[in-house]
């Protein structure tokens, strides 16, 4: 029998249990695929004295996270804390010292990935975060590797599970974001502080990962274009209905030529459209490269099996590296394409304006947009009393003409509010 | 700049000239991505002196394949041709003398793939075949690493387009099997010789290479119960749509305790099935695993760009490994679960029998699925001058109960025949 692969497991929450729950019950099976037992010799929390359900031998707790990641046995570190300090300290502290690292977080790789990989590379070490987005989904792996051989073009995809909880029940049942957010909550699908999920900080950090990996760039969280989904109205959600769409928070990482955008907002989709089949708190990321053409991944985004299962695979990874001396491929930013601004992203527009019901305000409406080189496709209204709304959607168009657009139409006597503009993904 | 990685070529067909183009095209990022130029060092095709309109230096082409393969200065073998020999002897050889090999041949891999895999062992060699099953889904590699910390229960899916295209024409438009597969034909979704595609072969191939590193077993191709759609009829695509459901060619790997089942047969599905959805030559596999929960791949299936995606993601591995000194993970069959036969396989069935319509019939008939253990869900019988038409679908039963069953309907004489059986998978 092969020596034991020594494992430091930093947080034991729902993540954590899980993964000393599988390493338990599938230890036959990971011995056999690693080569080697995986020995599990401390974990470190908050509070090393209070009672868990974990099975775990009471004396393997530690409080002290920095002792135990530096502990001369201990051949692997899997972090499942979260946040950016003291997490970061303790992974470079790891690293520093040869071990490899898993991870599950987004916040921290898409903050300071850079330091981290360099960190790994210098070691010699695996630094190995799969959990990090879309849980479950196999999702970094075949951009690290499968699509090494192809172009990426374009990554779109529902990453975080809460919004898109809360954005199917209002569609489903015409709740507003407040209602929704509370079942949400109520169901535990939204923590006490949604603020990370509903203004889109979570996704923008997974968009900033996937965008890092699918263009051999590096791509952090500040490059993102963030946008949540507390200003959709259930008015949006229905005028979305109207047009045979559903509103989603998509996160879009596109290339153009030498340069990429990443952003994060909520868009109209149509219903025929794969994305919009996705439900509840499931994940899915269509990914499309020059010659694989399209491809989707789906399945279950957050959860403490499915994160652990990602975790897992990344453990069994790198100890069997560790086993045989081998090294998985590092980073590749090789591509060094630049982000640019959410000003130069071209998409459509749904704007709905509050207007006078007076003649001649379509005409001074469709001039703005005119003026700023934005072409309409269509243009509903629909009278209230003195006043009337009108919804536009338009042509593919740059963000920063739309921008423009709508500040003009700000200035406008005739348009009495600026009512939402919502970008329109897919093809209608 | 490191020292090129060389590559030797076998087949320059349709999968083969993309591959060159790739090559070609995308050079630089390749060059990047492994840290080493590749360079094509020879192609081996059937008629070097064929005008080719490939941009390859006529000088590279040769018709001795094997003389190419044991060429000391080759590194690694991207073999396209397909079969099983002159294959295996190509790249028993390559691996033999230590090269890499890649691959695209699903059916040399599922009759013969511990052959391949043990003289890659030996050799210390790579043998990587994302490229055999569903074209340019990453799917072999998630299964080969990301799955590796879970425990695969279930693997069901499309992957093979020429039946999935013929049976979404049956569905759209009403036609035969023979009219489906002519336009098949004529719109080169369809080989000249369909037997492959249309009997299963195909699709049995992958199954067993899927059913294989699933469940860490050694899954051949004659382990898979095949059923073809010859014998679909647009009577069964009909009756199909009235329960709400289509058909498709499915491959199902199933794990029970210390056995696995794998089969390839037309199945019901229902229409809210998400496998129901994936249409025309799209291939989709669902996952299924004890932590992870429900994931599900999709994408292009085959054709020259797709399948050469697969197989450059999988030259970059091997050629990165050969420039460090690495190698991947060797073939993981130590579970050698036992692979039983169909009989063993509980699912439900959809059972259209001819009858004479007469008093007691349905009494009778009843008692024979009584008999055999087969609880009878719904009945339905529909009226035809003389005779009826009895549509019985079932619970779930074990297929030899099924198989019992249906062998004691043929011997009655109030059953003029058995019309068809169709296996119905998915919650109806």
């Amino acid at each position: 029998m092969s020596t034991p692969v020594k494992i430091a497991l930093l947080g034991c929450g729902t993540v954590g249990s899980e993964v000393v729950r599988l390493l338990h019950e599938q230890a036959t099976d990971l011995t056999a695929r690693v080569g080697a037992p995986l020995e599990l010799v401390g974990v470190a929390v908050r509070r090393p004295g209070r009672t868990r359900d974990t099975g775990i031998d009471p004396g393997l707790f530690t409080s002290d996270a920095m002792g135990l990641v530096q502990r001369d046995d201990v051949d692997v570190v899997i972090e499942v804390v979260g946040g950016i300090e003291p997490a970061r300290t303790w992974l470079l502290e790891a690293l520093k010292r040869g071990k490899s690292v898993v991870t599950a977080n987004k916040a921290l790789l898409a903050e300071d990935g850079a330091v981290l990989h360099d960190a790994a590379a210098e070691a010699g070490a695996d630094l190995f975060y799969e959990a990090s987005v879309a849980g479950a989904i196999p999702l970094l792996r075949p951009l690290r590797e499968s699509l090494h051989g192809d172009r990426v073009t374009r990554i779109t995809g529902i990453v975080n599970g809460t919004t898109n909880f809360i954005l199917s029940a209002m569609d489903a049942t015409g709740a507003s974001f407040t209602e929704a957010l509370e079942e949400a909550t109520a169901l535990g699908y939204a923590e006490a502080d949604p603020t990370a999920d509903v203004e889109g900080f979570d996704a923008a950090a997974k968009a900033a990962i996937l965008a890092s990996l699918g263009f051999h760039s590096r791509v952090t969280a500040a490059d993102v274009y963030r946008e949540g989904i507390t200003e959709v109205t259930a008015t949006d959600v229905a005028s979305a209905k109207a047009m045979g769409c559903t509103i989603k928070l998509l996160c879009i990482a596109e290339r153009n030529h030498d340069a990429v955008t990443v952003r994060v907002h909520p868009a109209m989709i149509p219903r025929t459209h794969p994305l919009a089949s996705v439900g509840d708190a499931f994940n899915a990321v269509f990914v499309e490269a020059e010659a694989a053409g399209q491809l989707m991944f789906y399945g279950r985004g957050a959860g403490g099996a499915p994160t652990a299962s990602a975790v897992l695979g990344d453990l069994v990874a790198v100890a069997r590296n560790r086993r045989t001396g081998a090294r998985a491929p590092s980073e590749s930013a090789y591509a060094q394409l630049a982000a640019r601004p959410i000003g130069e992203v071209v998409t459509r527009y749904h704007v709905c304006l509050d207007v006078s019901d007076r003649a001649g305000v379509l005409a001074t409406v469709a001039g703005v947009f005119a003026r700023h080189g934005v072409s309409i496709a269509t243009v509903n209204q629909a009278g209230r009393g003195h006043d009337a709304v009108l919804v536009i959607v338009t042509h593919r168009a740059p963000d920063a003409a739309l921008a423009a657009t709508v500040a003009e139409l700000r200035t406008i006597d005739a348009v009495k509010a600026v009512a939402s503009v919502l970008r329109v993904e897919g093809d209608l």
